[in-house]
């Protein structure tokens, strides 16, 4: 009667009360779900349990029953009719620093219904989990930061649902990952002490609450499941990117990073997991350039240089005139200037090859990308000596990042046999660039595997399959967090990664190949 | 450093967070307690959650913590400064249909703190269950009656609070025992199908759920244990006094009767239990006599015949001029006129031997009990033919039931070594009176046992022991309940109780030997 992966809802036919059988109606539904999900302790809600009564009656004691589980109890969030064949549907929501983006699960069927994405309003407050942490310490931030997100989730579940015409009261389910520092904001737990050492957070399996108890208007029985965290700098979005990538119950050591501002990277398979995360800086995310944006229409994403003619071949999202450039573009852009001889293996601008491209902009070098007859903006998009100074050192930390993490286990990145790029933006690094500037291992590219948002993915896993909860807190509780140390060690691979693609070429065998095209 | 019986405050001493022991507050909370309670799972309620960063680095993570449990789960329901030695403490309600019975007590030494009482407000709306279960079924009259009792609550709570000059506040958790209807009317859920066959409550072992959600002004994390039920007429205030008795944990085999409006009686011992209910008629209460009252002062609670002078000894309650009569008034009256030769086998007044003080008004005889210059009324104080030919029935009835449980485990009522009588009007009945008019059986006079106030002394001992939960509920799903069919063999039983004391004599040998007296 049930699909296998949809454990949620269940339909429950029992016998109506008599004489000779006499429980009460909670024990009666109570005890037919029970058999079903062979579940030991099912708790149901105080105003669910008023509705009971009438409802069971209405329905002839035929009903579908909601259900959602946590560590250790199962709760009723719901029932509706036997017969009836409505959307009963469930919300994964990735809650990204920058972007939040929703999924509309069908629990009966596991199909995605819907899909949005906003940016995070907080952003409003500070763009980044430093400035928000302190706003939240001022009088009334966090209360303010936490409407924020809530409100804006409001809209964005409310526009959504409108999109496929249900009720919001048809999500009984709630499933949210996101870093340790938004998950605390979005349950209105100071982040204060996440910042300080020896950074601590207020929790890190957030228990099951109800989603009405934290603002969220879909159904008042609904659940919200909020993934754990393994500590200040390691949150519940790797822990649902690790339930997405399934490495966990792979024998093959796999490696899954989300490159971003902060690096966060897992290595492992079925028998061992290790963590750890780093401050990679924002230039991976493009975010330091002057021309640097998130993706959407008219940035550029890719970029081909002709090593002969120098000539530069722009792709911009929906090929739209480029109005500026985001993370991947910025990594396609340093491979293909280190690639075309226009910046050396420090990532140096060499004039005489850049060319007219390079002007001197208030005492800095500039490089031309796009000249402002051809862009959507129309001034020159440009990238400084600074800006690619900062990426060498971002994709140094990242490389150095996994140097440690291999290393720790007795393993270097080029024994990796594959690789997960997780995150929305990791999902647009073509490899090969990423190779080529050193950031990323000489990995056979079909080693390299995105993984797309991972963290929502894992989130709707959450929603969809009744063991990834058990798996959830298996991950957490197995994996073991590596603290980097910024060390001697630690800083002379740091400056050994910061040349292009690294001191020590031999561990970059293809970009010596892929130069010499 | 806790008492052995107190479970429910537990002083925590924690390493403070450091770079090597970086486990977030809550956890590092849980887990302290976890080992000190050896508990399984131990949940924290998400608006303490946000409080507990701030609270555990002002008291240096040394901590009161008041806990609670439900059948599976513990809660954390409040944390103090460990050094703190303010009181912690619990409230037990005994929640009546006629009178609502308060206990405060010191969870740190499970002493009494105060108490106090107060007539259920719902008794505007209706005296009885029936009423109240009608006119919740009208429009808004389930809220009203939910808004009565839980409003009057609130004000007894505040009175008792300020006697001992304590702030609600510092109330940590509730337990609240009564009738299956009361219960269903204080938790807002609808009584409507208790008095329907098949006669189905809502529910038989409610949530554990806060105080707060049943709209309950105490300490804003406390839980609420609400007593479960058997059924719709064996309630929860019988469980509770199964618990008080402590007749589910004896080899030997007692009873245990609330007698009342409604008889609840249970038989059993530590190997087995089975009860029933049965309607005994108000007269046992006095409330069908026109002088009828429940206990106060100026209430007549116990009367002596002379059988020579037939000279009426009055004893009233606080010695007030008397102004009606009590139950237990009523079984001692019809017990004296019997042995005083005043009314006959079948409960009629004997004319000849009433003289002056039998009276015919408006066509029925009535006897003066206190004349009108004696009363606090200024009028006489009269019982009729009516009222006692009621108590005839009443009492038949509840020796009928006593006669149907103990037969239906092979046993007589005379084979009874120890019987305890539950409830506040319980404890006012002489055993010998109820013997003399064949109410009770013919027992030594040391079988018999008051308990008091069983229903608020269970809800007491679910307060300050945490093996009560348990056994709360290992009572409840060992009860055998037996349905009292009215067939042929119960109304023979019935037929045969409706003389003084019985029709067989021989069951009541003591009765022969008072009345010789």
């Amino acid at each position: 009667m049930n699909e296998i992966n949809t454990p949620w809802v269940r339909t429950v036919l029992m016998d109506p009360p008599s004489l000779q059988n006499n429980t009460a109606d909670a024990e009666r539904l109570i005890a037919a779900l029970k058999e079903d999900l062979q579940a030991g302790n099912i708790d149901i809600d105080l105003d669910l349990l008023k509705q009971l009564p009438a409802l069971l009656r209405k329905w002839q004691y035929r009903v579908r029953c909601i259900v959602f589980k946590d560590h250790h109890r199962w709760l009723l969030t719901g029932i509706t009719e036997a017969a009836d064949t409505g959307p009963i549907a469930g919300l994964a929501v990735d809650l990204g620093t920058t972007r939040v983006v929703l999924r509309l699960v069908d629990l009966n069927t596991s199909r995605t219904l819907a899909e949005s994405a906003f940016d995070n309003p907080q952003d409003a407050v500070g763009p980044d989990i430093l400035a928000r942490i302190h706003y939240a310490e001022q009088a009334g931030g966090l209360d303010r930061l936490n409407q924020l997100i809530v409100h804006g989730l409001n809209r964005a579940i409310d526009s959504l649902c409108a999109t496929i015409k249900i009720d919001p009261q048809n999500i009984y389910a709630l499933a949210v990952a996101g870093n340790t520092t938004m998950t605390h904001l979005f349950m209105g737990l100071s982040p204060r002490w996440i910042i300080r050492e020896p950074y601590i957070p207020a929790v890190n399996k957030p228990p099951l609450v109800k989603a009405r108890s934290l603002g969220i208007q879909i159904n008042p029985h609904a659940g919200a499941l909020i993934f754990p965290n393994i500590g200040s700098y390691f949150g519940g979005d790797l822990i649902a990117g690790i339930l997405y990538s399934k490495i966990d119950k792979k024998e093959e050591t796999a490696i899954l990073v989300d490159v971003g501002t902060n690096a966060e990277v897992v290595l492992g398979n079925r028998n061992w997991l290790i963590a750890c995360a780093g401050a990679a800086g924002p230039a991976l995310e493009g975010g330091v350039t002057r021309m640097g944006m998130t993706a959407g229409p008219g940035v550029i994403d890719k970029i081909a240089i002709d090593p002969d003619t120098r000539e530069f071949k722009i792709h911009t999202i929906e090929e739209n005139p480029p109005r500026g450039i985001c993370g991947s573009g910025v990594i396609d852009l340093a491979a293909q200037l280190y690639l075309g001889g226009m910046i050396d293996i420090r990532g140096k601008f060499l004039p005489a090859d850049c060319g007219s491209r390079l002007n001197e902009i208030d005492g800095l070098l500039h490089l031309t990308v796009v000249p402002a007859d051809q862009s959507g903006t129309g001034s020159d998009l440009t990238i400084s000596q600074a800006d690619m100074d900062s990426l060498i050192r971002s994709k140094a930390a990242m490389y150095t990042i996994l140097e440690t993490i291999t290393a720790s286990v007795g393993m270097a990145p080029k024994d990796l046999t594959r690789f997960y790029v997780a995150g929305t933006f990791g999902s647009f690094i073509d490899p090969r660039s990423a190779i080529t500037i050193g950031m990323l291992p000489d990995l056979p590219l079909e080693s390299y595997q995105t993984l797309g948002n991972s963290s929502l993915g894992g989130a709707t896993l959450a929603l969809t399959s009744a063991d990834c909860l058990a798996e959830m807190d298996r991950i957490r509780d197995r994996i073991t967090y590596l603290e980097l140390n910024v060390n001697q060690e630690f800083m002379n691979r740091f400056s050994a990664g910061k040349f292009l693609p690294h001191t020590d070429p031999s561990l970059f065998p293809s970009v010596e190949v892929w130069s010499k095209k």
